[in-house]
């Protein structure tokens, strides 16, 4: 076995432990810990200011672009926002130990399921070092030990964010190695993390597609995967389209690098010729380019031809594709065929039409005359999100707290057998 | 590309359409398809006893135990018990619709989180030609399309059953495709089938630790797994005597061939010497080989002494591996580290360690003074059950049928964009 592999075998061995006791603490002993960390991460500024600085130079001697410099650096306000955001997080409800059932048997059993820590998580990300402590005090609030991997561009930061966190959480009670960072940031760590299903009860890869399909080919306990977003929107015949257009722009254009921002809009052929004139006049001045078949291409001023490809294209950018369609039927076969399965829109006066769409679209999030931006946990209500499962098992779309739980049965008898 | 990969991405194909046909059935609608699978079994008896003639001919000339070959047999009569039981599916109440949560957002945006089908589950079995109408049967109740592949003993049988559950449900309106048997026996059809995570979302095999595993190692989609239960009872210092013995002797000795049996029990040096002569006298009649250590051996008459590997065994026989504990947190330590996480006892009269037992063990289902058998789907009231799972995701204890559901959030709005 490798020196490698060991080292990364021992630290889940060390979670496991951790987890053991993870699980003892009550809701006020992990909140004065997540407040311990705040507290720990403020007062490690310096350090962990000169750990991100080295990350940055390195960054921009290797000629890394701007944008990318710029996820990667630290400033004393965006480490207030760090420190601020765990004391948001100890202010949460706990959901751990919540009664999600309860009954009583006819042989006089009483069972309780009742929500508990998942046990040990590996969060593998990508440069932005706020990961580290986002997921580390989302995955402890709720019991559950952590092993992080992160990219080799924030190395330093993450190795000094980590450390604050598990000495800030130590002096207010936090179990040794709740929180590990794994210091290799080679791609057989990787590997190896995700074929240690004996310490490790889930993975969440949270980055590009070339990662997380790595982890998915190799790992042997449960991946929740945050895929891309093809996101649509269908325009019935019976929309609004002032309405329309407002849901399509926003969609489209409030953020359009993130995975609930829309890419795809369907319309319906009966109105095609009405609203794509309109819609070219109110998304003009935000500057879209259109790529449509040819009804599109004729109505739209402007507007190129679309490829097959656009229709499965995450264009994260100021780019829509735009498609003529028979009606209702079209629509969702084309959503389920090209789309994502993560948010999808329908515009329509039509409560049936809605229905239908909402039901038939096998997505995570379906909405009715609202924009794609509300898939969200914040817009959900959750307090906090780790992401936005495409996943169809444990979690599906915004993933908060709860879904960072497993649960169990608690039976009570007195005495009963089996007959 | 192999021919065989090619044949079976085709019926992941034709299986991903069925699922969208599947989504549009009303629960009457359903309940109707499955009772006329009933009947088309019934109908099919001839086809279908003869079929299984041939796989129990098979399983003779290849010289199978007498308990294989009655695992494989079917009867008229196990033929009526199949068809009654899908009568019986059909009248249980349909998950799928189920409203989990409801509420509005402060924009006024009502949010729904129901339960619906997974979509496509994959079924890998070993020999018992039963599973293949249990399985397609609960997969369909919740509107998922199932592809089976059964062991190779029982390839006659299985096809002669998914055949009329196939034709019984066209009969009253069941999509095409919506079952679908892999005609291949060979191990590499596993592998194509684990591999096609674009069609199948969920793949459950059941079977042996060699099947799991196999299984595990290839899939790209999610597994769950129903692995061994290595089952243990606490017994405090604080126990009830006649309870303790009770409870032992049902756990272990009422069916001692499945995974919710008892293997292990732990007790609290303070009572050895007094309950290992009384338990010994107790359980003699049922002839159960006990295994144990120094103090056991010594306080009980004919025990032999354990080894390691006896902590970590799921006999599925009339063995008992019994160790002596300093008290419970040993025996929290001692279950977490050699159990299967599976079911767990404790038997005591104190409420605080029983309190402490059930929060601190990690296992599916944990008891207080009641038998491990009761972690049953039949047992938690769940109607049908295609399994106890191990793991912690999605699933874990007994997976009735709102364990075979995904579920999806429709948001209602009237134009709202996001700020």
């Amino acid at each position: 076995m490798s020196d490698l592999k060991n080292k990364i075998l021992e630290m889940g061995r060390h979670a496991r432990a951790a987890s053991r006791e993870l699980v003892k603490l009550t809701s006020p002993q992990k909140n004065d810990i997540l407040n311990g960390m705040a507290t720990e991460v403020r007062h490690a500024e310096k350090t962990i200011l000169s750990a991100n600085e080295k990350d940055v130079d390195q960054a921009i001697s290797k000629g890394l672009s701007k944008p990318m410099v710029d996820r990667l650096r630290i400033t004393s306000q965006s480490l207030e926002e760090i420190a601020s955001a765990i004391e948001d997080v100890a202010k949460l409800p706990d959901p751990v130990g919540e009664v999600l059932a309860d009954w009583t048997q006819p042989n006089g059993l009483h069972m309780q399921k009742i929500r508990v820590p998942i046990g040990v998580i590996g969060i593998i990300y990508e440069s932005r070092p706020n990961v580290t402590s986002d997921a580390a005090v989302l995955c402890f609030k709720t019991g559950n030990a952590t092993i992080l991997r992160g990219g080799s561009e924030a190395i330093h930061s993450n190795t000094a964010l980590a450390a604050a966190l598990q000495k800030g959480g130590e002096n207010a009670g936090l179990p040794a190695n709740s929180i590990q960072l794994i210091p290799f940031t080679d791609r057989e760590s990787v590997d190896h993390m995700a074929q240690m299903d004996q310490y490790l009860d889930l993975i969440i890869p949270r980055g590009g597609k070339g990662l997380i399909e790595r982890v998915v080919s190799v790992a042997r306990m449960p991946v929740i995967k945050h895929y891309d977003g093809v996101c649509h929107a269908y325009i019935h015949h019976t929309a609004d389209f002032e309405m329309a257009a407002d849901i399509i722009i926003n969609s489209k254009c409030q953020k359009p690098g993130v995975c609930n921002a829309l890419e795809t809009v369907l319309v319906d052929r009966e109105i095609a010729a009405g609203f794509y004139p309109y819609l070219a006049e109110r998304i003009k001045p935000r500057g879209v380019e259109i790529r449509g078949d040819t009804e599109v291409v004729e109505h739209w001023p402007g507007a190129k031809n679309a490829t097959e490809e656009d229709w499965t294209t995450e264009y994260l950018d100021l780019i829509l594709s735009v498609k003529t369609v028979s009606g209702l039927d079209e629509a969702i076969s084309h959503i389920n065929h090209y789309g994502s399965h993560h948010t999808d829109t329908v515009v329509t006066e039509n409560a049936e039409i809605a229905q239908r769409f909402m039901h038939e679209t096998d997505s995570a999030v379906v909405l009715w005359n609202a924009s794609t931006r509300f898939n969200d946990g914040g817009e959900f209500g959750f307090g906090a999100e780790i992401g936005i499962s495409t996943d169809k098992l444990h979690a599906r779309g915004p993933m908060g707290l709860a879904e960072l739980c497993s649960y169990k049965y608690l039976v009570t008898g007195s005495g009963q057998v089996r007959k």
